[in-house]
Order: structure tokens, then C-alpha cells, then sequence
């Protein structure tokens, strides 16, 4: 029970992690591999203050995890934490998918029902 | 452009929709199969008010469609939206592990050249 209610919450992280595009150019740029702050920040049309709250929502969630060396600030992406998105979505899925089966199995009754009918 | 700018302005509402754990009630109600809003206020600690916002949202991110007949909302889930999620993830997964190919291709180089140099 309390580990479904971690495990929602940190979902709720990632979600929100993801929802904002700015975030999902610093998860792009470290799914290519480690960079520091200011490798982050230079693409970006943003102050340093704001990309270092975006940084502190990516750690959050568990995306990102970063270290500082002297007065650098290390990056880099933590994939795992995506997986949990992709099991919650192929859950869903799954929900999904054995509905479509069951409405075909009701449709082949349905035909099988009709042709006894027919003859 | 216009489409990159437009697939972006999606995935933000997408990921955004998913963001809230009761939309995310809402949305594993649906994949089970189609609901009127009254069925999937039902479950829920929250006014129908709060329901209706909530489903607007979710109709926003494309995940939802429901229509009115006579007073009763019908809703059903798309579940095609949540393939853009799955596409996201799945290439941002592509640039990671062709990042984690390249180290284990530089391992295996400087593991060669390291017999080379020992013979």
C-alpha cells in the first residue's frame, strides 16, 4: 500500500518532469551523455536560475542526478526512471488491448449465433 | 516546423494530462472501456466540477473524446495519444543506448590496443 503510494507519487514527478519542453531538451541533450550546467544552459533561451530549477525538477523525478566538482556542477541522465513511465503506459495497454479482444470474441459469438440462426 | 512546433505543443499536454494521479484514475477507467462521466465520477473523492475540468484536460491532450447525449456525457479513451508518449520515450531510449554502443565500442578499442601495446 505505502509502496503504491510512493510509487504513484513518483509518477506524478515524472509526468510533471516531462511536461514542460525546455525540460525535455535537457533529457535529449543527456540522453547523449554527461554534461555540466552550463553545457545545459548554452543552447537554452533562459538564465542560469531557471535552468537550475528545471534541474532541481529532473532530480525530483529521478531522471537526473548531478554532483558538484569545485564550481562545476555535473550532470547526467538516469534512465531507469523512464522505465517506470513505460511500464505504467504498457499497463494501460494491456487494459486496452484485452478489452479489444473480448469485444472480437463477442463479435465472433454474435456471427456464430447468427449463422446457427441462418440455418 | 509548424508540425515539429505542433507534436511539441501535444506531448507538453500529454505529459501534463498524466501529470495529476486522478486523471490518471480516470484514463485506467477507460482503457477497460467506454464511461459516462457520472460512472467515472463514481470512484472519485471529488465534485462533479472538479470531474468535468479534469476531463477537459484530458480531451485537451487528445487521450479523451466524449460527447453529450441527452444529459449524460459519454466518454471514451484514444488510446492512439499515448503512442506519441511511447514514441517519445522510445527515442530518447534510441540516443542512450547508441551513446551506451559508442563506450563499449571505446572499451573494446582501448582494450585492443592495450593487448597490442602488452605483446
Amino acid at each position: 500500500m505505502i509502496l503504491k503510494y510512493m510509487l504513484q507519487y513518483l509518477i506524478d514527478d515524472l509526468f510533471h518532469a516531462l511536461a514542460a519542453p525546455g525540460r525535455r531538451v535537457m533529457v535529449e541533450r543527456l540522453a547523449k551523455g554527461p554534461a555540466t550546467l552550463s553545457e545545459l544552459a548554452e543552447p537554452m533561451d533562459m538564465t542560469l536560475t531557471a535552468v537550475t530549477q528545471h534541474l532541481r525538477i529532473l532530480e525530483t523525478s529521478g531522471l537526473v542526478h548531478s554532483y558538484k566538482q569545485g564550481r562545476t556542477r555535473h550532470c547526467r541522465l538516469r534512465f531507469e526512471a523512464m522505465d517506470q513511465l513505460n511500464r505504467w503506459i504498457a499497463g494501460r495497454k494491456a487494459l486496452w488491448e484485452s478489452r479489444l479482444d473480448r469485444l472480437g470474441e463477442l463479435l465472433d459469438e454474435d456471427e456464430a449465433a447468427g449463422k446457427k440462426r441462418r440455418r
